[in-house]
């Protein structure tokens, strides 16, 4: 477990200033029967819990290949990436994966069963890919996708890709069709 | 997908009355290049974004028996689950499952592989189960919980279970273990 300071700064981008239920200044504190910081309304009492958020996405999959989109946004624009993005209060990490999927690379597919639960623990994430079968070739990428298409194995920019969960997702879907067996993976990138 | 009034309804209280940077009212709008309504503050304009969260837990294992604890605390006080509880920033789903099974049972568990996935989109969380090997059966357990005691099937208080997950996921820990092969199961709490 990091340090509170050091969690600090590794979710900066998350911390909290002002009460969401009345706007008054908050402070980190330990609350009674808790054993850790949390942001404590000054005025209200209002606890504000900060909790890990979940990515969801697919392998999209048309005979020996697997689809992948170039990012049109920060970050890393213009590396490769499995369609994927943040799941929604109101949809299951299924809907969301599917979701995602038509968003990013306007593909339909049939979605097939959990595939990679990867924990990136210094992001705050969760990242979970299901299997997808495509349904057919005709790809309409929304406006956070420059470019969606087909690679074969020996032809995926590993080099390029945007994200290691994304990396792992694929190593591990090839390495399983070798063996023509597949099943889920969990695990952290460290 | 439920209609954004459903969703308001849904997840009252986690709805946002005031910035978190600024303190400033916000209100409820479709941002540019979004399709849904987030809490977005009026002075600031800082987008505040609502996710579903993680509960983890495990499937704490001696023998035939599994571990269960009585809750001491509200949702369903006085009803048995499996230790399990919100995953916290900067660990990992695997580090929090373990966490919450010394937390609430003061258990010494060896942690095995990620057993069950499961949605329950109408209270907006994912639960992630492991299945953990007990090293002993001395229990210790926490102000979360009354009574922490191993269970063989035959024993197990399903009319009194606290959560469907913990119901699901003892289903299919039993059948998994009749069948001789534990399996990772996804799916969604209806």
């Amino acid at each position: 477990m990091p340090s509170a300071a050091t969690l600090t700064t590794m979710f900066a981008p998350r911390r909290i200033k002002h009460c969401r239920v009345c706007g008054t200044a908050v402070h980190y504190v330990v609350p009674a029967d808790d054993n850790r910081e949390r942001a404590v309304c000054t005025a209200c009492g209002e606890i504000h819990y900060e909790n890990p958020i979940n990515v969801v996405g697919t392998v999209p999959v048309w005979g020996d290949q697997v689809l992948l989109c170039r990012r049109n946004i920060e970050p890393r624009k213009g590396l490769w990436t499995l369609p994927a993005g943040f799941l929604e209060l109101g949809e299951s990490t299924s809907a969301g994966a599917a979701r995602e999927t038509d968003e990013e690379a306007g593909a339909r597919i049939e979605l097939q069963g959990l595939f990679t639960v990867l924990n990136v623990v210094r992001a705050g994430q969760l990242h979970l890919f299901y299997r997808a079968k495509l349904l057919d070739t005709r790809f309409d990428p929304g406006p956070e996708t420059i470019e969606a298409r087909l690679f074969r194995e020996d032809e995926v920019p590993w080099d390029e890709l945007a994200f290691r969960t994304v990396r792992q997702t694929l190593e591990h879907f090839f390495a399983d069709r070798r063996s023509g067996r597949f099943e889920v993976h969990a695990g952290d990138i460290a």
